[in-house]
């Protein structure tokens, strides 16, 4: 691909911005709430815009049948390279309530300038219609200008995102050869900020589930039974306790096997990001950093597991005190697991270290929960590095290699189903109000998201 | 005191024994539930009952009023010795629900055959008024042989002790001086076995309360926050893990501070009685001693302190999962002291060993409930030799020298306002079914403590 044909395909799709925010006002005057039943119909009309869009650029695009709403599939293989393209989007949206607190109607899109910026507004305008559009877009921009795409190309857009996800995972299965690419985009979260772009890397996945210790046969009274009796809840408390070291280390064995070593390279991009942990931590009333010492907050979030005790009983717990020494207690822990930590061993360690505290005469009742692995995209491979350059290239500085603290489903389940990585790479801003009144997407936004797709696809 | 008069006490004693089981008869047939408002009267006339029994044998006996139900005062001035005993007793009885178990009326009592053994079937045969009796029948015997007591002896009796005591401790603050004596003697308790007397010489104190951990100023998500956000409940468990050492001592500074050192001759005294540590635990479903290592389940409940945990709770802990770092997490615990313990002091410790833990943006509340000292009696009073003397001449065998796990308020509200030691001598079995249907107390148990109380006042 040479840099004339990305010029060409850049200067076509600033020319063509105007039209580009007709086709998403369209897209986004069509009411698609997947959670209300009554909005059925909307949510199809919404993904029947799209595949006809779809069409019409040249794509080869059908609304595919699901458990639930149906999705749009469309194919492009009409390309440069074999290099092949899955992209994820959403044509479904939140619900609009509080309505009283729109200031235009939620449906009604429309371009306020606001601070001297101009902003689209309406429902949609960011999660996930204005954001599809962006790759929608950039593909328009290149076959118009270049006759093809320089890579093959597969959109595949549910409308359950907002709901209950009941087509999807089941599609995927049924149609893994179709949808198997070399890399699947996400276009479904923000960039850094205002002037960063930002890839997902890494997340985190997780293991949960609930121990309960039971002592004594029935509840007790402290004072005669106190001493010889053993008290489940401070049993339980010396268990989770010693989960942990003075340096918020997790003591359990094999805990860190897995958990990549964070190269000096992600180090360094992190340490660019300025990412205020005074901030963060000060934002929810917290200034001391917990967890493993000597890391920065990113680090732990992006690159760390964790073991945390999410909900803990037992006891008497009313008004006032009861002298018990009780029959029970239990609780509920969460491990953040990243890169290659193996969910069934990270809980079957948990249980050793339970069941190896445990007197002969009590007993560990344990319930796991569900759980996954983390995702940890491998960043020395080249088509990664594409599209890094590819965003430096628009951005004119490096994108944020960043992580993420918590699960993304569709990550994983692109990720497990169809064996290959998902990147996020999204354009939306922290103050879109995604899922709010006033839902926002900048012009700027979108322009430069579209710009960034078109530079993506050139580098493939 | 010479053996001849103790032995004609003694003879009165045995010859009088079916008028004393009438006189207890007359006082069982009268139903003072003191907790059932409409028995009230019924309370009144059971102490106007033994108001007259002591007056008759020659007390000065009054039916005193107090905040609720009457107290029994009564005096005896005429004596050998200055010595000076007060006696407690109550005359209020247990309800008697669930009545159709019971195989002969509540209040009808009768003896029968149970075994080979006669035993007085009836609410109220042990506890209290068939106990209360044996003190009073015992200074019968005394004033009919001898014309005299060997000692100063007051009877104070109240009629609320299973209900809520209101008039006690108001009028043993108005009466202090009228009531105040050299020693205190208690009969509401069991003997040891079937052959051993007891003394108890030991009751633990407590002092409880709660802490709460406050970190975030809202609920937090386990993934987008765990690590460098500080998770309460990790904490707390860390925090109460970390008040006892993987001996089972408690490492609260100064915690052990006025823990007595348990004699030789008390150790001896537990060694002999036979206490089986392993039915102890067996009989609650536990069989691994807790507490502190190297002591026997005994010494740890009659001798040493604890630190229980009795009630716990922090985030999620319905049905399910959610991964959430909750903002707050509390305890409520219980300490269980001995000796010269100070409750203030033990608190002051734990609120220390918190704070001491406690990252500078984190909270701790604290809320102290209700506390008390232990009760230690000094087993070296002469006093207390004398009473082991005449259990011993009694019963053939050195009485138990027993401690208690928990709290009996009467006795710290005697030691505490009137400034002095009670001791708890009683007679009933583990089998009398106090507060149950068919209570019972055997005519030997009645026998024998008459003759013992005969004994014990001969030794003052």
């Amino acid at each position: 691909m040479t840099q004339e044909t990305i010029s060409s395909a850049l200067d076509f799709a600033e020319k063509n911005l105007q039209n580009s925010i007709n086709n998403l006002f369209e897209l986004m005057k069509i009411p698609s709430i997947s959670s209300e039943k009554e909005f059925r119909p909307e949510c199809i009309r919404a993904g029947q815009y799209l595949v006809d869009m779809l069409n019409e650029i040249g794509f080869d695009a059908k609304l595919r049948e699901g458990k639930g709403l149906p999705l749009v599939v469309a194919h492009y293989n009409n390309a440069e390279s074999d290099k092949h393209v899955l992209f994820y989007g959403h044509y479904d949206v939140q619900p609009v309530d509080p309505l009283e607190l729109w200031t235009s109607p939620p449906f009604e899109p429309c371009i306020k300038n606001i601070n001297g910026k101009d902003v689209i507004f309406g429902r949609g305008s960011s999660d996930d219609k204005g954001q599809t559009l962006t790759f929608i877009e950039a593909c328009r921009a290149w076959i118009k200008t270049n006759g093809k795409l320089p890579c093959r190309v597969t959109l595949l857009l549910e409308g359950e995102e907002e709901s209950d996800t009941i087509s999807l995972i089941p599609f995927m299965h049924e149609n893994k050869e179709e949808l198997k690419a070399d890399v699947a985009f996400i276009c479904d979260t923000d960039r850094w900020d205002e002037t960063t772009p930002a890839i997902t890397i890494g997340l985190r996945g997780n293991i949960t589930g609930e121990v309960k210790i039971i002592g004594p046969s029935r509840d007790l009274h402290s004072g005669l039974y106190g001493g010889p009796a053993r008290n489940p809840i401070v049993l339980l408390a010396d268990m989770l306790g010693k989960m942990r070291d003075d340096n918020g280390h997790i003591t359990l064995d094999g805990f860190y096997d897995g958990v990549p070593v964070l190269t000096p390279e992600i180090k360094a991009n992190w340490a660019t990001l300025g990412f205020d942990d005074k901030k963060f931590l000060g934002d929810v009333g917290l200034s001391v950093p917990a967890g493993e010492k000597g890391l920065t907050a990113l680090e732990q979030l992006w690159a760390r597991p964790t073991a945390e005790i999410c909900g803990i009983h037992g006891g008497y717990t009313g008004d006032g005190f009861k002298t018990v020494i009780p029959s029970e207690a239990f609780a509920k822990v969460s491990f953040r697991l990243v890169g290659n930590q193996d969910p069934d061993k990270v809980w079957a360690a948990f249980e050793k270290h339970i069941n190896s505290l445990l007197p002969s005469d009590c007993q560990a009742v344990f319930k796991k929960y569900s759980g996954g692995r983390g995702v940890a995209i491998d960043t020395t491979n080249p088509l990664i590095k594409s599209v890094e350059t590819a965003l430096n290239d628009e951005w004119q500085k490096p994108p944020a290699l960043m992580g993420c603290g918590a699960s993304i489903p569709v990550v994983s389940d692109i990720r497990e189903i169809l064996d290959m990585d998902a990147l996020l790479v999204g354009f939306a801003l922290p103050d879109d109000n995604i899922h709010s009144p006033n839902e926002k997407y900048d012009v700027n936004s979108f322009n430069k998201a579209i710009r960034s797709w078109v530079r993506i696809l050139g580098q493939l």
